[in-house]
C-alpha cells in the first residue's frame, strides 16, 4: 500500500481523499494556491507545499510543480481527484516515468476516453450501444448534412475534443444546419483548440443515467449500478440520485452488464463512469466515459456500502478486486445536491465571505464540503461549496430529508442555489421521477416553478 | 398521525425530534426556557413558545407551562426527549388526561419502571434474569448483612429510586457494610428525597449492554439487537457502540428474545431499552429498563437502518408495527462518541462561548449537535454538545473513522472531551473490543493512558 498520497486538488475532493487516506493509514500531502493557504484542506493533510499563485494555470494545473511537491515530501501516489489534471493523460504519464502512482486508470485509457471520436469508436468496437452518428469528425457542413439526412432529424453537433456543453448544437431542420456548424466550430476552437465536429441522433426528453465502473490491474471488473443525473444546467450537473427512478431492474442488470463487458474488453482499470442518453423506450447510447471519481460519487456509495475512494486507492496499488458482482446490493435511496456559491435565478457564481455558517445533521445526512464560517470562496475556481447528500429507505422518505436538510442549512454573506435546490425537489415531476435533461429550463420557464423558487429564495434564512 | 407535535426538551434531542417530525408531514412546536431563545431548536421549529427562566425546574421541568404551551399552539401530541421530564409518569397521566398525546409508553409502564423494586420484581415475574439480591427495600444495615452473606461478596448497594451512580456502594467485606449503607443511604435521601436501598452480587469486569425494543399499542414486540455503553465515567456513558464485541450470534439471539418475550408478558408499548450486566461467562442481569428514547439511539439506527423517533412517533399515534423480527438486519458497525463541553481530564463541565465551530463530515459520519459558532454553552444543563456517530462495514473502519472524524472536529472557546475519545478509541482493550465499565478509570490510571490523553490534548486545535 501506498505510504504517502499527494493530493493534486483543492475544495472538498481533496478533503474526501484526505479522510480516505486517513482511514487507510496513509499519509497525505496537500498542494494549494496562495489563495487556498487556509483552505480546510491544508488543515487536515498532514503536510502541505504551497504550489503557486491563484490562476489555476500556474498552480493545480501546473505538472512541474506538482511533480517537485511529490519529490520534496517523498509522496509516491497522486491522487488528482476531478476537475484540474483528473483527466490528462500526458500528466498521469509523467508521474508513471516518475515512479509515481497515478490513482486512476492507466494514461492510454485516459487518452482514449479523453477523445469523443475515439473514445465512439472504442466504444462500438467493446459494443456498446451508439447513437447513430458520423464514426469520425466531419470534414464540413455539407457532409454533416448527408448524415443528418441519413439519421433523421433533429440532429446534434458535438465537438470532438469537447465536454460541458461547449461546441454543442441541436439541429431541427436541414436549413438551420450550416449556420450552427459554423457556430459550434467556432466554440469549438475557442474552448479546446481544435474545431472538430461530429454528429449524432438528437434524442428528445432524454435521461442522464450512468453507470459506476469498478475494476482491478487484473481484469477484474464489476459494476455498482446506475446514478442518475438528469438535472443539469447547461451539462451541469445540479441533483444526482441513485437508483434511478426510470430502470427497472431488468433494464439496470442489462446497462450493467454491457458496460462491464465492454470494459473487460477494453482491459480498463480503476474506478470509472460510463455516461449514457436513456430514452423515452428504455433504449440507451453511450455519450462517454469519465476515467476518474466523479462528483457525485457518494450517492453509490450510500447505496451500495462501498467506499469508492478508498476502492481506487487500494486498486491502483495493484490489490485486487475483493468483491464479486453478486456481492453488490444496492439499499435504499440516495440523493446528492450540489449546493453552489451562485445566484439561485441566474446560475451566476457569487465569490465572497461565508458570514455565518451552519450545516445540516442528523441521520441519514452527510455533507462533503470544505465551507466554514469565515471562509471566503474565492472567484478564481469552481463555486462548489459543498455536496449535500441524503440517504433513506425509499425515494419518497430521500426527498423529504432532502427538503428538511436544505431548509437547516444556513450559508450566509454570499448566495447559494440552495433555494433552487428546494424549489426542484418539490416539483411534481421531480417528485413523481419523471423528469430529463431540460427539467431545469422547464422549472425556470413554469410559473409554478418560478413561484416556488422566489417562495425559497424568501424563506432561506 | 399527530397534526402537530410540542417537543418538550433543549438541545441536540429537541432538533432530533423536530427532523423526524418535519420528514413525517408534522408541525412541531419549540418550547425554550429565557436563555435558550438563540438556541437551534428554537429556529429549527415551526414556532416555539418561551416556558420561563433559566432553571429547569422552572422551564423544562414546568409542567403547567408546557401544558399550557401545548394548548395555545393547538399540539395534539407532546415528545418528551430524554432527561427532564421523559420518565416523569405523573406528566404523562396529565398529558393523557388533557387528551394530549404522551409519546412514550402509557404512565403505568413508566411508573413500574421508575421505580428500582418494582421493576425488580416485574422483571423477575417476566422472567429476565435478575442478580441475585434482595427482593425489596432493606430495612437495615443489618438485613443487608444477612442478604450479604447469603449472596456471597462483593455486594453492591442500590437506591431504590435511584439512577445515575447516586445511592451506590460497592462493598467487598462484611466489617465495611454498615458504614457504606449508611453512606449510601444519606445519599439517597439527598438525590432523591428516598433512602430506600436495594442489595445484590456485584460483578467484577461487568459490561454494559442493553437490548433496543420496539412494541406497538397492538401487542407486538421486537428488538433491534444491542448496545454496548461499557464506556462510562461515573455511570455516565461516553462511548456507545453497536453490535458489541462481547456477544455471539446465539447471546444476541437469546438477550433478544428474552427481553422481547418480557415486554409481550408486561404488555409494553412504544420504544424502550433494557439495561443488562453482562459477566465474563456470558451470564447476562437484568439492571434497569428506560422507558424513553435514549441518548444512543443513532447507532442503532445506522446499523438496522430504521429510524427510531419516525418509529417511536408512529407507534405513539396508534400505527401497529410494519416489521417482523426476521426482517431486522444488523449490517456493518456503528459507534457514538458524546462530545460534551467538559475537561477532558477532571471531566468538570466548562460553559461558554464557542469561538470557532466546524463539524467532522464525509462519508459514514453522522453529527446530531446543537453547536454552532458564537453559540454560548449554558451552565445551566447538560454538557452535552454533539454526539460524533459513525458507520462503516466492520468494527476496526469504523474505529479509524471516528479517530479521523475526531481529528476534524474544531470546537475553540471552551473545553471539550475531543481528546479523551481519541486517547481512549487508540487504548488497546478498546480497539481489541475487550472491555468493561471500569474501563475509563483504568485509563486515567494508566501512564499510556494519561499520556496518551496529554498528546491528544496537545493535537485537539
Amino acid at each position: 500500500m501506498f505510504k504517502k498520497v499527494l493530493i493534486a486538488n483543492r475544495g472538498e475532493i481533496a478533503l474526501r481523499v484526505i479522510r480516505a487516506c486517513r482511514e487507510l493509514g496513509i499519509a497525505t500531502v496537500a498542494v494549494h494556491s496562495t489563495a487556498d493557504a487556509n483552505a480546510l484542506h491544508v488543515r487536515f493533510a498532514d503536510e502541505s507545499v504551497c504550489i503557486g499563485p491563484p490562476a489555476s494555470k500556474e498552480s493545480y494545473l501546473n505538472i512541474p510543480q506538482l511533480l517537485s511537491a511529490a519529490e520534496i515530501t517523498r509522496a509516491d501516489a497522486i491522487h488528482p481527484g476531478y476537475g484540474f489534471l483528473s483527466e490528462n493523460a500526458e500528466f498521469a504519464k509523467v508521474c508513471q516515468d516518475c515512479k509515481i502512482h497515478f490513482i486512476g486508470p492507466r494514461p492510454e485509457m485516459i487518452r482514449l476516453m479523453g477523445n469523443k471520436v475515439r473514445a465512439r469508436q472504442a466504444a462500438r468496437e467493446a459494443n456498446l450501444p451508439l447513437l447513430p452518428g458520423s464514426p469520425t469528425a466531419l470534414k464540413d457542413a455539407r457532409e454533416a448534412e448527408a448524415f443528418a439526412r441519413e439519421i433523421g432529424f433533429p440532429v446534434i453537433l458535438k465537438a470532438a475534443a469537447g465536454g460541458g456543453g461547449k461546441g454543442m448544437k441541436i439541429v431541427r431542420e436541414p436549413g438551420a444546419l450550416a449556420q450552427a456548424f459554423a457556430t459550434a466550430a467556432a466554440e469549438a476552437v475557442a474552448s479546446f483548440g481544435n474545431g472538430d465536429l461530429y454528429i449524432e441522433r438528437y434524442v428528445e426528453r432524454p435521461r442522464h443515467i450512468e453507470i459506476q465502473i469498478v475494476a482491478d490491474e487484473h481484469g477484474r471488473v464489476i459494476h455498482l449500478g446506475e446514478r442518475e443525473c438528469s438535472v443539469q444546467r447547461r451539462h451541469q450537473k445540479l441533483i444526482e440520485e441513485s437508483p434511478s427512478a426510470a430502470l427497472t431492474p431488468e433494464l439496470r442488470q442489462q446497462m450493467g452488464e454491457v458496460s462491464v463487458r465492454a470494459m473487460e474488453k477494453l482491459g480498463y482499470n480503476n474506478v470509472g463512469t460510463i455516461e449514457y442518453l436513456l430514452d423515452e423506450n428504455g433504449r440507451f447510447y453511450f455519450m462517454e466515459m469519465n476515467t476518474r471519481i466523479q462528483v457525485e460519487h457518494p450517492v453509490t456509495e450510500l447505496v451500495t456500502g462501498i467506499d469508492l475512494v478508498r476502492e481506487q486507492i487500494k486498486l491502483s496499488s495493484g490489490q485486487p478486486l475483493q468483491r464479486k458482482q453478486e456481492d453488490i446490493q444496492m439499499r435504499g435511496h440516495a440523493i446528492e445536491c450540489r449546493v453552489n456559491a451562485e445566484d439561485p435565478v441566474t446560475f451566476a457564481p457569487w465569490p465572497g465571505k461565508i458570514t455565518a455558517y451552519s450545516a445540516p445533521g442528523g441521520y441519514g445526512v452527510r455533507v462533503d464540503s470544505s465551507a466554514y464560517e469565515n471562509y471566503t470562496v474565492l472567484p478564481y475556481y469552481d463555486s462548489l461549496l459543498a455536496k449535500l447528500i441524503v440517504y433513506a429507505e425509499d425515494r419518497p422518505t430521500a426527498i423529504r430529508r432532502m427538503q428538511r436538510a436544505l431548509g437547516e442549512y444556513v450559508v450566509q454573506g454570499i448566495r447559494t442555489n440552495i433555494p433552487f435546490h428546494r424549489a426542484a425537489l418539490a416539483e411534481e415531476s421531480f417528485m413523481e421521477g419523471n423528469y430529463d435533461t431540460r427539467f431545469v429550463e422547464r422549472l425556470l420557464a413554469s410559473e409554478t416553478g418560478t413561484k416556488r423558487l422566489r417562495k425559497a429564495i424568501e424563506e432561506t434564512p
